[in-house]
């Protein structure tokens, strides 16, 4: 990368990014929990609402739970930057609300450098990027572009049993007109996410890099698998009596590890496991899981998704519980825009990575020119506690996204 | 059983009955989760003051959040029976408060009969028997007889972190006087607790008996395991970094049913575990599970602990992982007092069973003459929705307790 940050930069980047530190600690899990719609988030909303006002950008809500701010009339070919506001439970601070204090600052660059845009700019927070609260990731994204039914989304609901829909209304949205948004689409000319990097790829390619630009992400899902045995008392059932759903869900675990060796440069992962009803003296009468797998080609991952499936199946059957898979939701390989990729790596002269995470910025990416660039992570953790930018990282990134701002807007 | 009901106590049974039927359901696991200090269980100790009251029995909370009726007035030889309101989380209708409905029903019953006591009788509803909120089950009794410290249980916190002596205050009780209650203690003269079979005893020793009499608690105790490894992204993460707990987790729930088979007529259930954060994108940073081990020898259920543990430990080691085994608590195996156990079973023609459930009579038991009644379950099913007595049988288990307490009283 041959610019760096002005002296200083760093610290203004500590200054912006100061205001979020306090809001959504997770004194139980450690980290961030921000929920779509919870308090903590709707107090990020407020904050960005305020820091896009002191800006004197205007700040909309769209149909689906989705916050613009505007500099400029919104309009065709506008360039539109930004990233989420919400986290993953117990998450580290920098998942989305990078993209998002970065735009921000972007914006403020582009001021100082006296830049006059001839396109309308948008800093745009997409609604449950995570999934955290609802289970399906890139909510307001996928709302937008029509990626996924409305009536579906609006009954989604949280382990309380709070919908979408009622989540919604509950802090003023109305829920009832959530759907495909064609309009603003069509009104995105270019779309460029900033994002933490979330794994050690900008590390191991280029040492000397705080800023790599994307390539595609990777093929994804996420599968639920509904194990059902019959509840009973711990003490009391004899063995032979016993359906206990924990072994097929305990042998998943394991299966989800061991069927990888045949299917390289896969990862699976199961990191939600919830036992009904979950005492301690209880012998579960279900077990739900939620297995993730990722790999660059989507019939691998549904390949992998069987191969689990089958053992779990077969465990089940011998311990007489019953297996119920549904797929929650499955993201086929994303490209971004190659030459635009291209242009941006070329000018900031940073190395092109691909990612195994999921972002809004996959959603958006087959109906207009998306870019994605990432922030250089030291120890590669994401969506932990630990997860970490330094700031003098951050503050290349708000360079390197005012430079590509600045080329698409002028 | 030589004697059945008399027609009507079926009914009369499923009136009284049907005052509980509403409080404290469950809609998420099925059943009921009523758990202590809970806005349900508050209402079940609101609906068993009322019921005592209509009785003329006068009501008193003691000093560790277990409530009291009085019939004559508190003094050494009293007659004690009860059982407790609290339930497991989605746990079936009877376990608990079969045994304090049946206690009210005995006692009109007994005015029924014209008996006049020259003994006091009492009916107790004992706080927190399930450890369904605070993990430390039989934590009334436990307190009342000085088996536990009462700074360690007013420190204990539910998943929300909630502590028992906040949760005490909420709802009005002083914990800073709970702890042992030797007066109280040496007030009563026998207990006797009746309390729906948790297996299948009584259907396979004696096809035509609708009530038992317990002879022993076997061991039991539960014990936490804490295992620690990295939080990190579940899509960015590379196989070879991973420190992932949900591996040895699982390990652990398989081995619980493996080792078994080394140690004739042990159980041992893993029905919780947590991971932390518990997202589906996210690879745990931890992973807590309660391991629950009954047998009739105490050292046999040490055992079984250590032969899992030392297979989580390995597991863990392999993965990059730590764990830690905390013992919650621990139940020698409990012997009823064997004469009053022999006077009636003689007495109701009753068959004679152990059991592997826990119960404040167990916790009593070393302390005064204990006795513990079962109503048939013709499932065997308990800790469950599913779970089930008879109204015929529930009043023949009124009448048998009522023949009980008689002969004790007078």
């Amino acid at each position: 990368m041959r610019f760096g940050p002005s002296p200083g930069d760093g610290s203004r980047f500590i200054g912006a990014w100061a205001d979020l530190a306090g809001v959504g600690r997770d004194h139980l899990r450690g980290g961030f929990s921000r929920h779509v719609f919870d308090d903590a988030e709707m107090q990020l909303r407020q904050w960005f609402a305020e820091q896009a006002l002191r800006r004197g950008l205007e700040v909309e809500n769209d149909r689906n739970g989705n916050v613009w701010a505007w500099w400029g009339a919104p309009a065709p070919g506008a360039v539109v930057t930004g990233s989420h506001l919400d986290s993953v439970p117990g998450g580290g601070a920098f998942d989305g609300p990078l993209g998002v204090v970065s735009a921000l600052l972007a914006v403020d660059e582009l001021r100082l450098r006296g830049v006059t845009p001839t396109q309308s700019l948008a800093v745009a927070c997409f609604m449950e990027e995570e999934g955290g609260r609802f289970g399906l990731p890139c909510l307001g994204s996928r709302l937008l572009t029509g990626a996924v039914d409305p009536d579906h989304v609006r009954r989604l609901h949280d382990v309380n049993g709070v919908s979408v829909a009622e989540a919604a209304r509950r802090v003023g949205f109305d829920p009832s007109t959530m759907g495909p948004d064609p309009a603003r689409l069509a009104s995105i000319g270019t779309f460029v996410e900033l994002h933490i990097e979330q794994g050690r790829l900008l590390r191991g390619v280029d040492a000397a890099a705080a800023v790599g630009v994307g390539s595609e992400i990777v093929a994804h899902g996420r599968w639920r698998f509904t194990i059902t045995g019959q509840g009973n008392h711990a003490g009391t059932t004899a063995l032979a009596d016993r359906q206990d759903p924990m072994i097929p869900a305990a042998a998943a675990v394991l299966a989800a590890r061991r069927v990888l060796s045949g299917f390289d440069g896969a990862v699976a992962t199961i990191g939600r496991i919830t036992p009904v009803p979950g005492g301690t003296n209880v012998i579960a009468s279900a077990v739900s899981l939620w297995l993730d797998v990722r790999h660059t080609d989507a019939a691998v991952t549904a390949a992998i998704v069987d191969a689990i499936a089958a053992e779990v199946r077969n465990e089940a059957a011998a311990e007489g519980c019953s297996v119920m898979v549904q797929r929650e939701s499955m993201s086929d390989r994303v490209a971004f825009d190659p030459g635009l990729g291209l242009e941006i790596s070329s000018r900031l002269d940073a190395p092109v990575i691909p990612t195994a995470a999921g972002h809004d910025a996959g959603i958006l990416a087959p109906h207009v020119p998306t870019a994605m660039l990432f922030v250089r992570n030291p120890s590669g953790i994401s969506h932990a506690p630990d997860e970490h930018a330094d700031a003098d990282d951050c503050a290349v990134g708000v360079q390197a996204l005012a430079d590509v701002l600045e080329t698409l807007v002028t």
